[in-house]
């Protein structure tokens, strides 16, 4: 049972997270204005207030508080942090040929392709934009920052592609791929509010790997509710990853640990596409299952989390906010089992 | 005739020049090398190694040298703006669909369009990488000036875009286009060179505004070229603006000086596509000299020109570098008559 304190703590964690998310959406909308070429802004503004839960702002503001600092001070970090993901949306959403974004239309559907690479285009430079009001050497500890993760990005993108059409691609591959495309913002989101507090160095590494295994625990589960996710409560539609063919974690795992037997019957299921999907489903997931597939994926998730909660130990940060951010990992990681 | 002392100058301007460009060569020899992922990086390499006159780095060497540092020191900001160039062009080409740039494939020709957006946004984070070896206040001024300038020439190709399907341009908002598409990024590469070399903000602004206005000057001189240029020496089919019905600045004064019959003549001329385009360009050639809109242009040219050079005058620049940035004007605005 959970004592009265901790039971405390939780709801005084969630008023912090509500908090900075309320001050985040106000700073976002005062950000969102009429600009001209309006068909060059209308899109990012369109972008910017579709929605999200705008996870990754909050974890700027969560960092500067952490360490010390008013976090509205983090605010425009916070803001870069949510233009630059919101870029890499508008430009996969074209390579990926993607109709909807948070059920609505993508931008490149609501305009057109040529429109959705010159606004994300201008998204990235406005990213930068946004720390310009910091002094000189934390303007250049963003930007640096940024810059090298928004390079990850656009690598751990181009590997995803690449992988599509692969048929060698390791675990360790996988794993490198959503550390590039997914993770590394998620630490860089929590070391941009660190930068903003003069955080030592060692405390900037420590909320940056923090932050990304964090990131990678959150991808792996992605994968893991995809396929075993209640459809009650899951956002998606269960089994997508298994109808597109995906070479998610579970299926590399199960390549891993098939007999010969399962191996042949998974690449199979994976060289169809029948018009009736809930077979090829369920067919797959009862390989992950039986290949012991579905319990590695879960045991990787929680290896992460705990390599993430392990390096809160060694941060300069006080006990209270240590359980924050841990009670912010937990509230990721146990979401829509 | 040029006196003996004017011919020394002239070689030593172009020995200069060359210098600057063969060092140029060597720096960016240095920086193309394989990264990985393969595809993602190898169209980055392709299209900076296509060639091109290198006129913007070139340009941003040339200021620094002119504000008494070793130009050395500014090619990482050189390389920058030539990086960001290339980056505008790999974006443009595919939202143009042009099969050729240089003479070669295009990008998103060679390998796909998913390879041209993705590997453009490397580019602009490269772009903005090669600052990071300067000092943080250096850093920041030239991130700042180089951010203003990405985003207007973003916010220029957008109304390039938005004048093909309108038919009430004028010469106000033409003259803004092209000074942002094209005219901002040479003042900005001159201005880099001039923060590079720590000079007075008054003389960053004034050899920013010198390059601004020869970027003008350069493009209307283009406009001017792609129908009256001579056919042997000018690089592109001459005519090319008056077959695709651009609205140029010839185009547009035509219009403005028109009589009501020669304006009727004109906007049918702009009206067909036919198979032979010869008559079509013989045609608009004439209303545009009969109109006076070829004096005009002409004449614009050397305004902008000559407005460039009044601004030498209050630069604290030795007046032999003044003669040297004076005489590389000239070459620009002297090239294919």
């Amino acid at each position: 049972m959970l004592s009265l304190n901790w039971l405390k703590l939780y709801f005084c964690t969630m008023n912090h997270i509500q908090e900075y998310q309320t001050t985040f959406l106000a700073h976002l909308d005062n950000y969102v204005k009429e600009r001209h070429p309006k068909n060059l802004y209308d899109p990012v503004n369109y972008i910017l207030i579709l929605g999200g839960k705008r996870l990754r702002p909050v974890l700027t503001l969560l960092a500067a508080d952490c360490f010390g600092i008013d976090y509205k001070r983090a605010l425009d970090a916070a803001l870069s942090v949510e233009v630059f993901h919101n870029f890499s949306l508008v430009h996969d959403d074209i390579m990926d040929d993607a109709p909807l974004r948070r059920g609505k239309e993508t931008v490149h559907e609501k305009w057109d392709t040529n429109t959705g690479i010159l606004s994300g285009d201008v998204m990235l430079i406005m990213a930068y934009q946004l720390f310009e009001n910091y002094k000189p050497e934390t303007f250049q500890s963003l930007a640096k920052l940024f810059s090298k993760t928004a390079t990850e990005v656009c690598e751990g993108q181009q590997y995803d592609v690449d992988f599509e059409t692969r048929t060698d691609v390791t675990i360790d591959e996988y794993l490198k791929m959503i550390e590039y495309k997914t993770a590394v913002l998620v630490g860089a989101a929590m070391q941009m509010g660190a930068i903003v507090a003069d955080a030592k160095v060692e405390d900037q590494k420590g909320i940056y790997d923090f932050g990304k295994y964090l990131g990678i625990a959150f991808q792996l589960q992605d994968d893991y509710l995809d396929a075993f996710g209640n459809p009650e409560t899951f956002g998606k539609q269960v089994g997508g990853d298994i109808i597109e063919n995906k070479k998610t974690y579970l299926y590399l795992k199960a390549l891993e640990f098939a007999s010969e037997d399962q191996r042949n019957k998974l690449i199979e299921e994976f060289n169809t596409q029948p018009t009736n999907n809930k077979e090829k489903v369920e067919n797959v997931k009862r390989i992950f299952t039986d290949t012991g597939a579905k319990a590695a994926t879960k045991e990787a998730v929680e290896m992460y989390t705990e390599k993430a909660f392990s390096l809160l130990k060694l941060l300069n940060v006080s006990e209270e906010k240590k359980i924050v951010l841990k009670q912010f990992g937990l509230g990721l990681m146990t979401r829509n089992v």
